[in-house]
């Protein structure tokens, strides 16, 4: 998995028959550091996050392992939303302040 | 998921037996701003998608999961037409217009 | 998918018994604009393809939905020969004449 | 498989109910040479692996092999705490010391 | 599939169940132009290997496709070793010299 942080919507009427219900959201992907990069993936949100949490995401058939993403054409799902994470002890990003710590 | 626009297609004649009624769209890949990339991906067009248009692509086994996918050899596959596509708050796009805004 | 160009081989008596009688093609990458890059991949040829020809290749599991490859320890396969490819409306190769066009 | 150094953990009390009792372990990849470079990802740990310590870790399909990540939403899973590993007969890390060797 | 040339071992005592008796090569991925770049795969071995010899290595769930790896958290195997490998009628590497031509 990695961590991406939610950033938008993406609202599609015509989709896959399958893909009926399913609500895609933007995620730039975050890196070891914290810091947002240039790369993003769009997800299904299996979760139900808000824009500007830290998620983990599954890729690959692995995103179609959650209950709402069963046999259905989706290779990105968030199956985690974020409390805390810590690099070496140190507390990188925790929850209730929504901000990143070093 | 990511996002492309559609910038052409790719005809081919010879091709699994599998294959055979698939229509090929060559897509740009789309970045988080809203830019084409260098990078493309060959895709089979699971709904009608046009030339210009921007779409959703899942890939890998993923990829077979639409009806007309189900057990052929396609690794990318477009499941989805994007309306609009929202980051912050902000309107990237909208298939009305067919124009990027920021 | 991708484009390939043909444009060598591997040969390997020794291989996993499911491999037996397997060609291996290599193929150089072919970018949006049809420039060959420096990256390439050695698939399953599933379609008799010949040196300097362009093909999709399909990767991943997507590579073993063919009838010659269905099981077997294969990630890349060739499943189409590039007829005709366009961008934008203009046609970037064309397999007639066997070369590109801009 | 890819090697990597165990440096952190993630805390997700909200997650699919495929993933509950996993514990979540973040891997800084390490390269062929032995150092750590700046990409990472997040693993299950099916070993009960420590913080330093170098890992194997499978991803994609692979990563739902083990028993406790069987048709889970995984896509990285921790399945080797690595005690030697050599090049070229020269041996680049010995978890006794669990210092790199040149 | 893409080449690789074996350049080591990884030991790990402490493995998957799964994973019990699985020789573990340390593999630099080897470019089309038989230079080895600085990216390497942990590789189980189906196939005997030795040291300095160049492989081909399947990747994600088609390295679960030998009978050695069926169902295991493996997600890179050696499925071949190479006799010969040929790019434009050039002879790039020869088994039985072991060295490089162009």
């Amino acid at each position: 998995m990695l961590i991406g942080k939610v950033v938008g919507t993406v609202v599609a009427s015509q989709k896959d028959e399958k893909m009926e219900g399913m609500k895609f959201l933007v995620l730039k992907v975050v890196d070891a550091e914290g810091r947002e990069g240039s790369s993003y993936v769009v997800a299904v949100d299996a979760m139900g996050a808000g824009l500007g949490e830290l998620v983990l995401y599954a890729t690959g058939s692995s995103a179609r392992q959650t209950t709402i993403t069963d046999k259905r054409p989706c290779d990105a799902v968030i199956m985690a939303i974020i409390d805390q994470w810590e690099v070496g002890g140190v507390v990188k990003y925790r929850k209730v302040t929504g901000e990143y710590q070093s």
